[in-house]
Formats: C-alpha cells, structure tokens, sequence
C-alpha cells in the first residue's frame, strides 16, 4: 500500500510536471518559435526592399538607356595647331558631351600626336580616337594663301574613313549589328552646331542632307525640298556642282561608308568640289534623305573664328618680357 | 502485485511515450523552429538588401547634390542682333547647361526682348533671366566705327545689376542666405570658357580674379601673383589702369555687390577703363583673390567670331533669290 501510493504519487507527480514541460514546450511553439508569422514579417520587409531596390534600379537603368539605345554617331574633326584651337576644341566638346552615344574621331593634321590634343582628349570627359596625318607640303595652304585656295582636311578626313573601315572589318557578332545603324559626321572645329541636329542625322539610311547656315556669302545654303524629295540647292555660287553642300550639311550612313571604299575625299579637288568628291561616290540627288524639316531649319553655322592679333605680344618678347611660353592657351 | 504491475507498466509506457513526444518536440525546435538560423539568414538578406538599397540612394543623392549643395553663380551676358547671335548664343548655352547651378542673366540691347532670344531661351534648358536695355543712340558704336572707340555693354551690364540689386532686397529668410554665398560674373557672348573656370570662382569672397587668352594682342593677359597675394599685371598696354583685367577676367560675390550699390560699369569710360570703373568701387589690388592655380592657368579665351560675308546674298537679294527671310538663323 505504501509501495503503491509511492509510485501512483510519482506517476501523478511526473504526469504532472511533463505535461506543464510539455505545455511549456507548446507554448514556446506558439510564441517564440512559430517562424510562420516571423517569416511573413521579415518576408514582407525583404519583399518591399527588393521592390524598393528594384524601381531604383529602373530609375538608374532608364537614365542610361536613354543614352546606350539609340544608334552611334562617329565624328570625324581634322584639326590643327593654332593659337584658337584649345578654345575651338574646348566649345566643341561642351556640345558633344551633351550628346548621347556620339564617338569623336579628332584627325590632326601632325607629324605626331601633340601633347595639347592628347592632353586636352584625355580630360574631355569624352569617347574619341585620337588619330594624326601630316598634310604632304605640297598640298598646304602657305602663310598668305587665301583659305580657298586648296581644300583643307582632306587627309585627316581619310584617316578617320581608314580607321573606321579598319575598325569595321574587325567587328564581329553584336559589335558588327550596332555598326550597321551607325552614322558618320565630319564637323569642323570651327563651326557652331545645335543639339537637335545629332538627332536629325542619327537615323539616316544612306545619306542625310540640311541646310547650312552662314556659309558661301550667304544667310543659309540649303537643299530644296519638293514632295520630300531634294530637287536642288539653294547656293549663291555654281549651283550646278554635283554636291552644292557644305561639309556641316550632310551624313553618311557608316554601313554605306564600310560598303563602299571607293569613297574618300580628294585633296587635289577644285575649291567647292571637295564634298562632292567624296558624296558622288555613293549617292545621286534623287537619294538624299532631307532632315531638319525638309530642309526648312537652319541647326548648324558655319562660323568662323578671328585670328587673334599678336601684335603687343611681339613687341613684348623683343624686350624678353612676353608671355610665358610654360602656360598653355 | 498485478495491480502494481500495471501501474508500472502504464508508468513506464507513459514514460517512454512522453519521452518521444519530447524529444520529437526538441526535434522540432532544432530543426524547423529554430528561428535563430532561419533569422540569421533572413537578416543577412535584408541587411544585405538595406546596403544595396542605401549605396543606390547614396549615388542619387550625389549626383543631384552635386547640382544643389554649391553657391549660385549669377552669369551676366550682354547680348545684340547679329548674323551670328544664334549661332554664338547656342554654343554659349551648351557649356552653361555643364555648370550646376547657374542663372543665366541674358541682357538685349534691344528697345523690346527679341522673338529670337525669347524663343531661344525658352528652349535652351538652362535657368535664365531675360531682360533688355537699349544702349542710347550717342553711346553706341556706328557702322564703321573701331570696336574700341566706345565701351559694349555698359548699359545692360548695368541693368543685370540693378535687377539683381532688386531681387537681392527682396529676398528673405532661407533665399536670402543662399545670397550670400552667390557669386556674380560677366560673360559675353563670344568668347570661350572652360567649366573648370566656374568651379574656381563659385567660392569668391570678394573679387577673384585669374588669367584670360588671346586678349589685348597677348597671348594671355594675367594678374601676377607673389606670395599668394596679386602684385602687378602682365599686360601689353597700360599695365598702370587702375585693374588692367579684362571683363571675363573676374568674378564678384553677390553679397558684395548688393553692399556696394554705388558700383556700376561707366559707359563714359575711356578705351580699357571700363572694368576699372566699376571695380574700383569695390576692391584695392591687395584685395584680389587669385584663382586657377595662382593664375598660372588660362581657363578662358577672349575669341571672336568674323562678321560673315553677306557678298552672294546680297547679289542674290537684287535678283529676288535671296535667302527665305522666314528661315531663323
């Protein structure tokens, strides 16, 4: 009887304390250790983070597509050592760092690379190809010359041709698609060029045309624009030239340019006849493609800068007071 | 002895049950419920999330912080009717629209704002102020006259004055604050500078000054700096005038301009006075705060653009072929 009470008192007593264990245990279950409802929380939160980070992301990826979708435009600049030309560059890339996927082929007419343009590119903030070819002697302007008497940049535009053709004929896969919608443009140092016209020019099938404005002792030269197709050329000077158009009036598709080798500026060509040596190669009038509202928006200016005057300079160096030559201008 | 049996064995097969269902139970907890782990790996997440999340947010706030967290520049052009004003204003605005915070104060000399530069402005992105004063017949330069015979500009340099003058008095609280650390400059419309020149004189005390290419038939003009402190001017012409700097040669702080109301540009100035005539109201040559390296560098150029030649147009005019006069240039 003892013995049974013992143990039924023991068997009450454990029954009791396990099940409070157990109770305990359930309840430790329910509260701290029911990862359902932790999970839902913490769920929530990484969901709103990842949705969150994600429309950042978009944010980031909308701005740069803005800028990686559309087709290239290649730039082809011949330039030249002269007291303007870091002020001419340096406008100039304002301009182009505002337009997007634009490639600068800046051609000097050099025996090397010089250390302004090196200098000057490499701080620019831009995409360029740095390239140099001497103009042969013979076909100079000579100190005194009047600027028409023989075309200038010839070369240094071929160089830039050569290197794209080279460049074109070592793309393969993807990097060979996006050459196919690209365009070519050669733009002087000099001139003054609007935002809008890198659009215009930026979807052009085989050659695209617009006007010019302050060029050849004129207001405006422009292509006339007749049921959207280009009939002739509004120029003050022998409109019947094949091509009566300013080199800041036209661009090449580059698949046409890489497609056709043939194509190349003639430095030897008559005053005038520069563009239409290279434009004769691989269209005819009936295939310009007019932009810039048929041709009714003046988006380039053809203008020109003073040589500036060095006369008290020169008077001060003979004395050995001139400016310090250590400081680049 | 079978009554004991049986509580034993009830007993001991509770015993044995509840210890399964306990160790099941701790199973449980190690396994599936231990929020510890399962926690560990969602924190990191989130932690995770929170970091990438934090390091986006961070990149945006630059990038826009860079635009407002630095004093105003108030940039002051005189500006007149000309074959190239389009041209040059076009150029002008796409460097400006590189430079944060900047407001562009353009000022016709004209009896009315102009469609052109109205419409422009509209169009050019950029903050801007349009206003207009016409300089009096007797001040201003007739067909003919050399570009040096009489001050361009006095009068609408002016007037960007009197009106920041007035918006200054007007401003209060959190506006006029930012007033004060604004800085104030005078850009005309054709010469060239560099963004790098923005940065150097957004933080002007008084007046800053540096360097200018291509001026006074130097090839840069400069203020000459010893133990930081300017002492003398390198120039070829008169390097006794009171400040022979030239207009893009300086900037002002804003504060110091509307403390100062007694300064203002003499449209009467002789030849090479005419920034003398306003700094002089407001500093001494020991004052000068010298800027680009000790004005050891040449961040802007003092370029000028040829008049174009009208010769063919105006041959074309008399036979009624003249350019559309409807076509904006």
């Amino acid at each position: 009887m003892r013995m049974r009470l013992k143990l039924k008192t023991v068997f009450v007593l454990y029954f009791m304390v396990s099940l409070l264990g157990l109770i305990y245990a359930l309840m430790q279950l329910g509260q701290r250790c029911d990862c359902r409802d932790h999970d839902l929380s913490k769920d929530q939160q990484i969901s709103q983070l990842r949705g969150e980070l994600q429309k950042l992301q978009e944010h980031i990826k909308t701005e740069l597509s803005k800028k990686t979708d559309v087709p290239k435009i290649y730039v082809i600049t011949p330039t030249y050592a002269r007291l303007v030309q870091k002020a001419e560059l340096t406008r100039l890339s304002h301009t182009f760092l505002h337009v997007p996927q634009l490639h600068w082929i800046v051609v000097e007419d050099a025996p090397q690379p010089t250390p302004l343009v090196t200098d000057f590119l490499a701080a620019s903030g831009l995409t360029y190809t740095h390239l140099y070819k001497l103009t042969p002697k013979d076909r100079k302007l000579q100190e005194g010359d009047p600027s028409w008497l023989k075309p200038r940049g010839a070369e240094q535009r071929n160089e830039g041709l050569r290197w794209l053709r080279e460049m074109g004929s070592a793309a393969k896969g993807k990097e060979a698609a996006a050459l196919e919608e690209a365009v070519v443009y050669f733009a002087d140092d000099d001139n003054t060029y609007s935002l809008q016209l890198f659009e215009e020019m930026r979807y052009t099938y085989r050659v695209s045309v617009w006007p010019v404005g302050l060029v050849g002792g004129m207001k405006f030269e422009r292509p006339v624009v007749e049921d959207g197709k280009v009939v002739r050329f509004h120029t003050g000077w022998r409109p019947n030239r094949p091509f009566p158009i300013d080199m800041a009036g036209f661009a090449v598709s580059l698949r046409f340019v890489l497609t056709s080798p043939q194509a190349r500026f003639d430095g030897d060509a008559q005053m005038g006849f520069l563009e239409s040596s290279f434009l004769q190669h691989l269209v005819t009038m009936d295939d310009l493609e007019p932009k810039a509202d048929l041709c009714t928006k003046v988006l380039v200016w053809h203008t020109r800068t003073e040589k500036p005057k060095m006369k008290r300079e020169d008077a001060l160096q003979k004395q050995g007071m001139g400016s310090d030559p250590d400081v680049e201008v």
